[in-house]
């Protein structure tokens, strides 16, 4: 008998650096699991099911995500890509911590689905930092820029129905990963977790 | 404008080496205060109201216990010492951490009182090792041995009601002060503590 692992969201608005972030923590954090996710475009050449996806029909994928089966998914050149239930919950049930980095506005979805999940918020300083960063980039339009600020305003009111919220400052990527890391550690002592230790300090 | 701290209790049954690993997390995580006690004995010489106590009457110490400002108190030798909470109240209202060393039945008064306080309860990793311990000290006889274990295994059922578990290995003092670091950094992190930054990156 062990502790359940916990399925960890991380997301926040384009531009908080949630994808650099989620990649130096599992660089310091290497026993963290990604999931394999669910898509129905075809698989290729050398893709085996399961290893790099589940391979499934775009009926089954629907069906899927009307049960509450899939915890959130995106649809990319015409294909789903979402990540089963289940999946998660193997992960977990086997005591390893499962990170998904999604979007915003799905974190509440997850919550829902899965009720012990623990969500997390990164978000840049300032709006007016992120827009420096946003245009320092160089590729996007003026148009863009502005509706991803637009955007990023909405996203952050919704910090408070995450369960953490950690800001990337300028250079901050080795610090969120760190804090990141702090916050998983820590809810592996939530004392919700760790029922099966007081039982077996009462039988031993 | 800043965060607030947070009001850290930490308790564990006799035995669960808490003293040491408070002794300890104070090492690691310097800039976390402890509090100025409340205490209805007489000041000593050289003492001052206000920096090794706040000295006040027997009258006054039963009066703030009935209001609820004192957070938690013991009896020793005759006299009350207490943590009043306005001492903790302006702590953590200067954005300082304040740790709580308290006895296991404290808690849940703590948690009424001060509804955001963290409580973390430290236990040894089963009742035979605290058994091995408590006969290690060689100090105590058996009677004090078995009241001991037998209080011990009434506390830790409690440990639902508090918020995190941490279990002290043999030689685990080192690793649970960097437990209850993790989860004191991870909670300045909560959501709830972050609603000031959200608020700043609307405005800038």
């Amino acid at each position: 008998m062990q502790s359940k692992g916990t399925l960890v969201v991380i997301s926040g608005p384009s531009g908080s650096g949630k994808g650099t972030v989620v990649k130096r923590l599992r660089e310091i954090m290497p026993e963290v699991s990604l999931s394999v996710s669910a898509t129905t475009r075809a698989p290729r050449e050398g893709e085996m099911d399961g290893r790099e996806y589940y391979f499934i029909t775009r009926d089954d994928f629907e069906d899927m995500v009307a049960q509450g089966e899939i915890l959130e998914f995106t649809s990319y050149c015409g294909n789903y890509y979402g990540t089963p239930k289940k999946e998660a919950e193997r992960i977990t049930g086997e005591g390893r911590d499962l990170i998904l980095e999604i979007e915003v506005d799905g974190a509440s979805q997850i919550k829902r689905l899965v009720p012990d999940s623990v969500t997390i918020m990164l978000i840049p300083p300032t709006v007016s930092k992120l827009e420096e960063r946003l245009r320092g980039r160089g590729t996007e339009t003026e148009q863009v820029i502005s509706n991803r600020l637009a955007r990023a305003r909405e996203e952050i009111k919704l910090a408070t129905s995450y369960d953490y919220v950690v800001v990337n400052e300028d250079d901050g990527v080795e610090e969120c990963a760190e804090t990141i890391r702090e916050i998983i550690r820590a809810e592996r002592n939530k004392s919700a977790r760790m029922s099966y230790i007081t039982d077996k300090f009462l039988e031993n």
